[in-house]
């Protein structure tokens, strides 16, 4: 029976005579996976991904069945994957194909009773039971007759018709590898039934996969003068620093804003509510006399400075995101130039922003609602603005304040015009507005990452962000920000340092790390989760160079993290986690497989991270491994090789593991397969 | 702003002029409840139903916000429901409306912001404080301008506008309780936003609500011939028992087939392959020479019998439910009539029922495949058929061995043609097919109860069914079939009877016995999960009257149960159960609340049952129970009374309890609620 096309169609051989059509296929094909919830934006993935999809398939009685992935690429082309059974009772079928152009993918899971395996199921069991001997074999030859007439065939067929053979050896006839590779690719198939269409929208693989890293370029190049004040970095000065970035193996580079600072109400150190008058002010409170958010800060250089830097950082393998943060300075020329697009109160002022009674009146929140069109168009403009001049990354603040509806519309129109532009969702907010943002359109988001930090934790959120929101939502894992120093990292102790950002390389295929990491800046201002002297306010020079010198920086176990990150393909992956158990309530394990024909080399790719995330311990347990979950056998052993230490080890299902925080908290460990032939 | 329709036109006003029209409104709402997973079809409830509905509703920024469940009856009456948010950080809306009419509801989500209340938080932090005072006022008068001009608005505006006062004194106009009241009807709402519409098919309160009795017509009134053969019974002596089995409080009564039966390979006694002459075969080999299921077997009568049947059931409160077994004897009149029906084999031969190596030639399966439209439109007819003699109520005979889409069409035409008539599917398959069946419109189904016999079991399934299957699937549990005697009914002694039919009265709206369950008949054929001597293949004479005379019978507690059944409007809802802690492992506790808006009575209806799952020991331990869940607050006092016993005691949070299996192994407590004004 042929291929029949769409949910609809499907029942139209039985039905078109009839009232009512049903919604359900000949074979049931039920929760197509890739989805996001509900179905109302398409299910994401990145260019060089090798996605897992999956339908809940079955039909009745008992009869074998078979599915296929029908997978169609942007450009058309059908590619056709075979499904796998999954867990007994489950009735989900799986497989795994990689989508490596973006563009618009759909796909369709094509389902099929196997009539082949279904008469040779039975009559393994009762030919040699002498049941029913004559009619199995008759509908072996039936079968047989639909493969053709390949040497193959007949001689099968001429062995099933050998009376002189007893039943069970003319059945043998059928245990030919030959004829098991040609049911193998092309099915004995009827009832052939095909699902509805799903869409699967592949975006570059940079909307999935980098290593960030965040610097203030007016800080690269500051300079103290002998009264106290500061000189301001520059793009030029910042430039400098590039090539020890992407030495360390970063290849994005986001800078926060990089416009006019407001000087209304702008912020001292520590977020004091009065700036002396050498004091840059936060990023964020945009606008001033010399523009705003189309504008450059004058202490940064000029727009063709600015070009010059991404030039620079393009040379150093490093793509450059800039911050589209929508508030506004009181200075702001839109403050007097659209007052429409802030909320007038009764007295004839503008509202700023405020969390009462905590106010913030260096910001003006903008109202979406008094002129949407008007707001939307300049919006639009500023963001192609900069995409003009040659920014390719977004990294958006605070979009939960901000209309979803808006982010929707934006996000949608930009990426329709400019499919390369990522954008950065940083919001720190409940899970509903953080998947939905990701939903309209968002290409990666910050996470609650920083704040997982014991095992169990670790355990869900790897396993949350790789498995149940991975259609929807991709992380980057950013161990700091200039907002986020947590109390792991404040009274952690180097180790923790390592700990987290082997996690952060490992754990996601996006992380992200904002200078001073690498110098274990771990001083918050008092109560607080930021770091004390906080860059948003100041100037601050640092020694990077120095401290390397010293041995007091992590800059190289950052740059051996990243080293492993470009060596090993199943670490650019996001969906192939899995997390395997240890007895000790701080040893988390996990693993990270890709299979031969994903990885580009034709070999596979395998590597387990066991961390001991109590960053104040020496501790001993078994971790106990799957390893049909990175590619062998269960019961298999297999050598590892820490891609720290260099130590190797043969390992199997349970392993002795010793991990002292003060030397080595993590392994990152190799899997070594054995050359294929 | 005016709400505006449908999740596109949501978007209209502010995209009309832009090429990407957003899917999300300006107030997110997602994740409508109920919905059938993947909401290929409508979510069910049935008539007299409390159900809960939920929406996932938030909004950027720190405004507040409300919802509103809008809900449109079959007729076109709109009812508008206040929903309250659920779990802090969930943004998740609740609300619970009763659908009292068969039909096809519709229902949405409107949200808002709610201008009163933000500014009321805002207000009530910011003008004790002195922070911005005079605008805070000046914004409360202008939304009071948007109540209108009643005396209450008036007052309010007046000591708002009163600067003799402090401005606390001002701002405590508000602190009106008929202000409140008039918000609260009114919500002073902005950004309004309609969700787009979900269907919710409400069907008769049968469709999920009754207490099933199965009995075999044939063995009621039966009698033994001198020489060891029978005389059968008829639909004239079995309806004899009727009056027995509604004064137990049932009200359906479901019969096995009462077709013709065939002769070909017909089974004897306990399943053996040959019959003897006085065999009556089992009523699922259907058709003989007498006819096929259209027919009645000779030996129950003629239709005119049967439809005095269904009088005299009527009469008794009883709807009859008889069974659909699309499968054949050899002498079916399809097997000359319509071989195309069947699956004939290359030796010509027609296909018998097979699970190789078993075979079971008394039945051929139907190959729905041949001549689909044939064969719908023959079983139509036959359901159709049955409709016009007067049956309402199918009990379908393994569907899972059926395809799926022919159900979705049968179900779909009939119910179409006669929306009272109920299906009830007996399948006992995996979850996929169990669920699929129920969603393509079987009104109830059979379930995995029987096997369900331990508290964690029991905890997982009442939560499943009465929760997250909810929408799709309306469980019936039956406590034992003629294919169902369980190990703990074979084991577990009389306490085991009690307990079993004690959860399923109370634990679903819906539930089963078969005939011979009140005569604790516990013996299985060796090595199977059925009675020995099964009623299937032979006669059965109970002496129901003499065991109930010796007290050897549970009758009188199943009608005790049926009676506690029909006094508690909480205990005919599906969806109203939580399960409670308590310390040991075998005693289950679970409460079923329904609000007094929703009884009828208009005081609350709350029962909590107490089983002690062990129906070997004696237990004691303490009940921990949350009140809020059936209408206290956390901490109170009640008083609760055994409706087995009679028993009265005060309870809160956590109780003693000490369960016998020996005497009485379930408390049924109802819960006592002070008398309303």
């Amino acid at each position: 029976m042929a291929a029949v096309d769409g949910p609809t169609a499907q029942a139209q051989s039985t039905t078109e005579k009839t009232e009512f059509a049903p919604k359900i296929g000949r074979i049931p094909i039920r929760f197509l996976a890739p989805q996001q919830p509900e179905g109302r934006w398409p299910a994401k993935a990145f260019a060089g991904e090798a996605v897992p999809f999956s339908a809940t398939i079955f039909r009745e009685g008992h009869d074998l069945i078979g599915g296929t992935l029908v997978l169609t690429s942007p450009t058309g082309t059908v590619t056709r994957h075979r499904m796998t059974p999954g867990a007994p009772g489950t009735d989900s079928w799986h497989t795994t194909a990689l989508v490596d152009t973006p563009g618009a993918w759909t796909y369709r899971v094509e389902a099929y009773t196997d009539d082949w395996a279904t008469w040779l199921h039975n009559a393994e069991i009762k030919v040699p039971a002498g049941i029913d001997v004559d009619v199995m074999l008759a509908i072996g030859r039936e079968l047989l007759a639909r493969l053709g007439t390949s040497p193959t065939v007949t001689d099968a067929v001429a062995t099933l018709d050998d009376t002189t053979l007893t039943p069970v050896r003319r059945l043998a006839a059928v245990d030919d590898p030959r004829l098991a590779a040609l049911v193998a690719e092309t099915p004995l198939a009827s009832l052939t039934t095909l699902s509805e269409e799903r869409p699967l929208r592949v975006e570059r693989s940079r909307a999935g996969l980098g290593s960030w890293y965040e610097f203030f370029p007016r800080s690269e190049g500051a300079k103290k003068r002998k009264d106290g004040t500061w000189v301001s970095g520059t793009f030029r000065t910042a430039a400098k620093r590039l090539p020890a970035v992407a030495a360390m193996g970063f290849d994005v580079l986001y800078l926060p804003p990089i416009h006019p600072i407001g000087r209304s109400f702008r912020k001292g150190p520590n977020n004091t509510l009065v700036a002396a008058p050498g004091d840059p002010g936060s990023p964020w409170a945009i606008g001033s006399a010399e523009g705003g958010h189309d504008a450059i800060h004058p202490e940064l250089g000029t727009v063709k400075d600015f070009s010059f830097f991404l030039s620079a950082a393009r040379k150093n393998g490093l793509e450059v995101a800039i911050d589209l943060a929508l508030q506004c300075s009181p200075d702001h020329p839109w403050v007097t130039e659209h007052p429409e697009w802030f909320t007038t109160l009764p007295d004839g002022s503008i509202a700023y922003a405020e969390n009462p009674p905590k106010k913030y009146q260096d910001i003006y929140p903008i109202n979406f609602d008094n002129d949407p069109e008007g707001l939307r168009a300049e919006i639009l403009r500023i963001v192609e603005y900069w995409i003009g001049v040659g920014v390719t990354i977004f990294r958006v603040d605070n979009p939960h304040t901000k209309p979803l509806q808006f982010w929707e519309w934006l996000l949608g129109v930009v990426n329709t015009r400019h499919p390369e532009v990522v954008f950065l969702a940083e919001a720190f907010t409940r899970p509903a507005m953080m998947q939905s943002l990701a939903g309209v359109g968002f290409q990666q988001s910050y996470t609650y990452f920083a704040w997982r930090n014991t095992k169990v934790e670790l355990e869900e959120y790897l396993v949350e962000v790789s498995k149940e929101t991975s259609a929807t939502f991709r992380p980057n894992f950013f161990v700091n920000t200039p907002d986020i120093l947590t109390e792991y990292l404040q009274f952690g102790g180097r180790p923790a340092y390592k700990v987290r950002a082997a996690i952060a390389a490992t754990g996601s295929p996006s992380w992200g790390v904002y200078a001073g990491y690498e110098l274990f800046e771990s001083v918050a201002r008092p109560g607080s989760e930021e770091n004390i002297d906080n860059e948003k306010y100041e100037f601050k020079a640092r020694d990077f160079a120095g401290a390397e010198a010293a041995g007091d920086s992590l800059a190289p176990y950052l740059t051996r993290l990243n080293e492993i990150r470009a060596q090993h393909p199943a670490l650019r992956q996001l969906r192939n986690l899995d997390v395997h158990w240890s007895d000790d309530d701080s040893i988390l394990v996990y693993s990270k497989y890709l299979a031969p024909q994903f990885t580009g080399t034709g070999e596979a790719d395998g590597i387990i991270v066991v961390a001991n995330v109590d960053p104040h311990s020496v501790r001993e347990t078994t971790v106990h491994l799957d390893p049909t979950r990175f590619g062998f056998e269960r019961g298999a052993e297999f050598t590892v090789t820490d891609l720290i230490t260099q130590s190797t080890f043969v390992w199997g299902g349970d392993n002795y593991v010793r991990l002292d925080a003060f030397t080595e908290p993590v392994h990152i460990l190799r899997v070594e397969y054995p050359k294929g032939p």
